[in-house]
């Protein structure tokens, strides 16, 4: 009974997702401990759970963008107005949600200085005296950075005034060049996405609408949260030469022509950790994919006073054997609380798996399992743990990607009439795929309706937009559709 | 004739170190391709190289910084002129050296905010609200972040308008607690300089003057350059209760009291990668200790157009096997470059260990070697690679240490009159050790004059000040000495 009520008034603390998701949101970010908001209005404080899931998040991306040839560097936080002004399209899609530096100590500066909200502009302006020869081409760097963008509406992880990315920024010496760099970093996303993160992600291109400022093509990747609601969590531009002209950032060819360089930029940031939460979390909390988990298990001595050096010896042994075999755990062998307690605040953490021992166990040489995922329990031998256990976390990661991708299954609806369309995105919500006149009229006027955007227009195996089949109609105007493409309401 | 001129006009490019010590410290910052200035005054942009030297330095510090308790989180970028204003000493000593942002998208602000200059102000304004019983201390925290300060005179990774660092921010229960914090991370950072840099560090204790604004007691780490000056290299901060009290960090301690909590920051930044050019560096370059060597070992095949094929093939069947014996390598088989070219250029990089491989060697089943650091040259058996490799790393990484420990010994002079304490800081400089009476007034006069500073007062096993001997005067009053200190110019 006592136990009972405790775990309760636990689990009350959140608000159910049911009854209001983004409040169910919060209490989780809240209650899990991950990141908290401040008094720097906007800002976020990224608690060290929640730094932890993202140290892991951060290291698996590091290592993807390493291996395919990039180096990691870092430059200036500070961008000249002069800079940042240089293309029109990139200062008129920024401008509105820049932060200025306008005094350095007791000095009045004599030129604005942006807190960069995206590092094109000032790393165009350094590419330009790096850039000489085609011998320096193809430029592969990324930066990790921290990067500010002054935002009305926040939401914890998912738009903050200050937050952390990554941003890719290449230089090559054709256009197709380029473009494979391009597509080669948003499949890299996918793979990411649906491997490490266990979210899985539809590859698509942007409408020209929704195209980052300043460049040419627009490829992303976005991913259906568990309220149906979609989720960009990567782009990755094929920027032409639009920076490099305004910039300057020329080379001389092997037939010794002077020309502007191709280039791309792509990027992911802190607001993926968002989209674990969104996927995975359920009425308990957080259920965090083995892959970043800080702890992959917790184990839960279970014991009196007459057991208790018994039992927490052999927990100690077990916590051993699984660290010696790579397994990250996490011994909670604290006297104030219950199991109980402990169990719903590891829940609440999403510790993907949970052993519990007791004497009984001992006696039985096993340890009780309990998925974080899927609340199946069974009893694993001790014998077998460091075989049992990892292949148990590789289960859960494997289960949690295909419930996701089933779940996305569901949830999206093909329809050829705007009635239909309505009352999908008003009551199912998920993707609606529908026919599209390519005009960027339908498709503002669609989202006035009914506040859903165009997420992605398909592409082919050439990463080329998908043309719809003949006779394919416009969900809305009833033109001729130039695709079909996936709507969704969005983060 | 022409290998050797073209050897001679990449090393030309170097100022000499005994003509002018600041240039050739530029010099091989740009040429080694670490970093550059920019067009954005006093920041300056971090290359590949540099960032992956940087990289090494920063995990191995990471993980003795989680391997002593502490956890990493993020806080905000930006501190609301009220927070920094409420420790006086705080803003007193950070204010002229503030960047503000007054002005966010188009909205100009009601408060302004500081760019972080260092964290104490945000962070304790979030502990206040984490802080409740003696239960949830002590918090061990630590930060890597940017922080921005306005300076007038900037120098490549020694002050720089923007920085990277790590910065520990600890509450504790009692003084005694944070001081053994104080001391502890004071004991981390010497070990690091030593066994990771090969840069030998005293640890002591700051005067008053020298101290962080708003510390009670402020410990350093100093190492002594090449060219005689010292760098703070590391400081740790025994905050006493002085922001606890301004920011309200109370907590409700076993005998039920408020209370509140004693505090510590404690800092490396970027610098350390100044102070470890400065340390090794010689007229050809850099010399990177192996343990943060972005390549420890570099191979360079020599060939001719007849047997390309057999040494290439040999050179990658070498390259393979130090990778799997976790040494970190680069096959340089370009074949625009000359061997000379080369050897050059990963000598001006500073790579430890250069190997080279030519017909002759393949037929003796050797490879040839040549220290960085001592350029000792000599066979290796190829069968004896995977162990001797390894081994001679750790010999250089050694022998660096040992070679900068002779050298701050040989430049370390007792003196016990002022003249000859001028004459030594003019001529010889390096430490100077000397009696002080203690007074602010005294280390003032002697730095107007000399333009030596006390770097630090030596302490005891109890991190105490170790008093004068009796009889001690001071080196410039004659009144009695409190300490004997050491004094130096300094970076």
């Amino acid at each position: 009974m006592a136990k009972d009520s405790k775990e309760q008034s636990f689990i009350k603390e959140i608000t159910p997702r049911s009854e209001d998701f983004s409040q169910w949101y919060i209490d989780i970010v809240r209650k899990a401990e991950l990141a908290d908001y401040t008094s720097m209005k906007g800002c976020m404080v990224i608690k060290p759970y929640g730094y932890a899931i993202w140290e892991n998040m951060r290291d698996q991306m590091d290592k993807r963008i390493k291996d395919t040839g990039h180096m990691n560097a870092y430059f200036p936080l500070f961008v000249p107005e002069s800079l940042l002004n240089k293309e029109a399209e990139h200062i008129a899609g920024f401008a509105p949600e820049v932060a200025w530096v306008t005094q350095g100590g007791n000095e009045k500066l004599e030129e604005r200085l942006a807190i960069r909200p995206t590092s094109e502009a000032i790393i165009c302006s350094i590419y330009a005296d790096w850039v000489h020869s085609w011998r320096d081409l193809p430029i592969l760097i990324n930066q990790w950075a921290n990067v500010v963008r002054w935002e009305k509406v926040t939401r914890l992880f998912l738009r903050t005034t200050e937050f952390q990315w990554q941003e890719g920024h290449t230089c090559h010496r054709t256009h197709e060049e380029a473009v494979e760099e391009t597509v080669k970093m948003l499949a890299v996303y996918k793979e990411y996405a649906e491997n490490v993160l266990a979210m899985p992600a539809h590859a698509g291109i942007k409408t020209s609408n929704e195209r980052f400022p300043g460049a040419q093509e627009t490829y992303c990747i976005e991913a259906l949260m568990s309220d149906g609601k979609a989720l960009q969590a990567g782009t990755s531009h094929d920027l032409g030469q639009h920076f490099s002209k305004m910039f300057n950032i020329l080379f001389e060819d092997q037939d010794n022509e002077r020309k502007y360089v191709w280039q791309t930029s792509w990027g992911t940031s802190m607001r993926m950790l968002g989209g674990v939460i969104m996927t995975h979390g359920d009425e308990n909390g957080l259920i965090l994919p083995p892959k970043i988990a800080p702890y992959q298990v917790v184990i839960i001595p279970i014991f009196k006073a007459a057991n208790k050096e018994e039992v927490c010896a052999k927990a100690q042994e077990v916590a051993a054997t699984l660290k010696a075999a790579g397994v990250r755990v996490f011994l909670d062998d604290r006297e104030q609380y219950s199991p109980g307690w402990k169990y719903n605040q590891w829940e609440m953490k999403g510790v993907p798996l949970r052993l519990e021992l007791g004497p009984k166990d001992i006696e039985k040489q096993t340890v009780f399992s309990a998925r974080r995922d899927t609340r199946v329990k069974a009893a694993i031998p001790m014998a077998q743990l460091t075989t049992a256990v990892p292949e148990l976390l590789n289960t859960i990661q494997n289960d949690m990607l295909q419930k996701a991708i089933n779940f996305r299954e569901e949830m999206t609806t093909k329809v050829d009439n705007f009635e239909d369309f309505q009352k999908t995105i008003e009551t199912k919500r998920g993707f609606v795929v529908a026919g599209w006149d390519g005009t960027t009229e339908t498709e503002l006027k669609i989202k006035e309706l009914t506040k859903a955007t165009i997420r992605f227009i398909p592409m082919d195996e050439n990463f080329k937009p998908i043309p719809a089949p003949e006779g394919t109609k416009c969900v809305l105007t009833g033109e001729p559709a130039k695709h079909l493409v996936y709507f969704a309401r969005s983060y």
